[in-house]
C-alpha cells in the first residue's frame, strides 16, 4: 500500500456552464475507480457529496459488495469496494487524513492551467512525498476553482497525442491513466 | 486517426468457471471506450454482439447521440460516438475492415500467457504497421481462447506493480491504460 488515496469529488464541481454545482454519483465509478485503486495499490477512494441521501446510496453498495450478497458472487470485488470511504465535504476527508497540513492536495483537470506538473514530475514527486498525496477527480465538467488554487500540485491533463484535439475522458478512463501514469 | 480500431467483444468470452458465453452490452462501455478510442485517435469502435435485440440496443445509443437529443446536449460525445460499429461477429469485424490478413489481430487478457507482447514492444510494432491493427477487449472474464489462439500479438496483462497481487480492472479502464500505454 502506498501513501495515495483518491478523492472523487461530488461538490464543488462546475457545470457545462462553469457553474459550482453538486453531481449526483454513478454507480459504476464507485467500482471502477474502487477497482483502479486497489489495482495500484492506492489506501483508499474517498467518495465525497454533501447529501445524506447520496452518502447512504455509496454506504448501501459498500455493504452489498463488502458484507452483502455481492462478496458471495465475486469476492475480489470485496477487496476494491473495501477501499470507499464516504464523506460530506472535502475537510471532512482532510480531517481523516490527519488534518489539511498533513496531506499533499493533488489534482486533475482536462484543460491546462498555469504551473502545471507533468506526470514525470509526478512520479518523482509521488516516491519521495512524505505526506499522503490525495488525488483529486472532479465529476461533471471537472474540480471547481477552489479547490485547484488550494491544490499543492496540479497534474498537466491527459493529452492522448499532440494533434489529437479531442480531450473528453470519462473520469473512470482519466482515473485509470493516472494512476497507471504515476505508479504503473 | 491512426490504423487501429478497437473491438469490445461480447462473444466469443469466458465466464467465472471458464465456459464460453455471450454477456450483455453494458451502456457506459460504449461510451467510456468511444471516448478513450476519439481521444488516442483509433479509427472505431467495434461492438461485437450476436444477439439482434443487444445489436438494436447499441444501434439506439448511437442514433441518440449521433442524430438526436443527445448531441444537442453533449455536442462532443456525438464525435465519440460516431466511432461506433456494431457487428453480429468477429468474422463480420474482419470483413468489414478487409478481411482476416489484411488486419492483425491484438488480444488483451488479465492474465499471462505465454509469448505475450510488452507493451513497449506493441508500441513500437503499431508505429510500423502496415496493417490495421484491431485491438481487442473481452467483457465477462476475458476473450475465448479461440480468439487469442488466433491472435497475431497476445499483449501482456495490465501489471500495476509488481508486488500489487490483484488485477481486476474494468473493460473501461483496461481499454483506457492499453491505449495510452501503446499511443500516449
Amino acid at each position: 500500500m502506498i501513501r495515495l488515496a483518491v478523492a472523487l469529488v461530488h461538490y464543488p464541481v462546475l457545470d457545462r456552464a462553469g457553474e459550482t454545482v453538486t453531481t449526483a454519483i454513478t454507480n459504476l465509478d464507485l467500482h471502477d475507480m474502487a477497482r483502479s485503486a486497489r489495482t495500484y495499490g492506492a489506501s483508499g477512494l474517498y467518495v465525497v457529496h454533501p447529501i445524506a441521501a447520496q452518502r447512504l446510496l455509496a454506504d448501501r453498495i459498500y455493504e452489498h459488495w463488502v458484507h452483502g450478497s455481492g462478496k458471495k458472487r465475486i469476492p475480489d470485488r470485496a477487496e476494491a469496494i473495501e477501499l470507499l470511504r464516504v464523506a460530506p465535504s472535502l475537510d471532512d476527508v482532510y480531517a481523516s487524513l490527519g488534518g489539511r497540513d498533513a496531506i499533499a492536495i493533488w489534482t486533475t483537470a482536462a484543460s491546462a492551467r498555469r504551473h502545471v506538473t507533468t506526470y514525470a514530475e509526478g512520479r518523482s514527486l509521488l516516491a519521495k512525498s512524505d505526506r499522503t498525496v490525495l488525488l483529486m477527480f472532479g465529476t461533471g465538467w471537472g474540480l471547481a476553482k477552489s479547490v485547484l488554487d488550494d491544490a499543492d500540485v496540479r497534474l498537466e491533463p491527459i493529452r492522448a497525442r499532440e494533434d489529437a484535439g479531442y480531450n473528453h475522458l470519462s473520469v473512470r478512463a482519466a482515473c485509470a491513466i493516472t494512476l497507471d501514469r504515476l505508479l504503473g
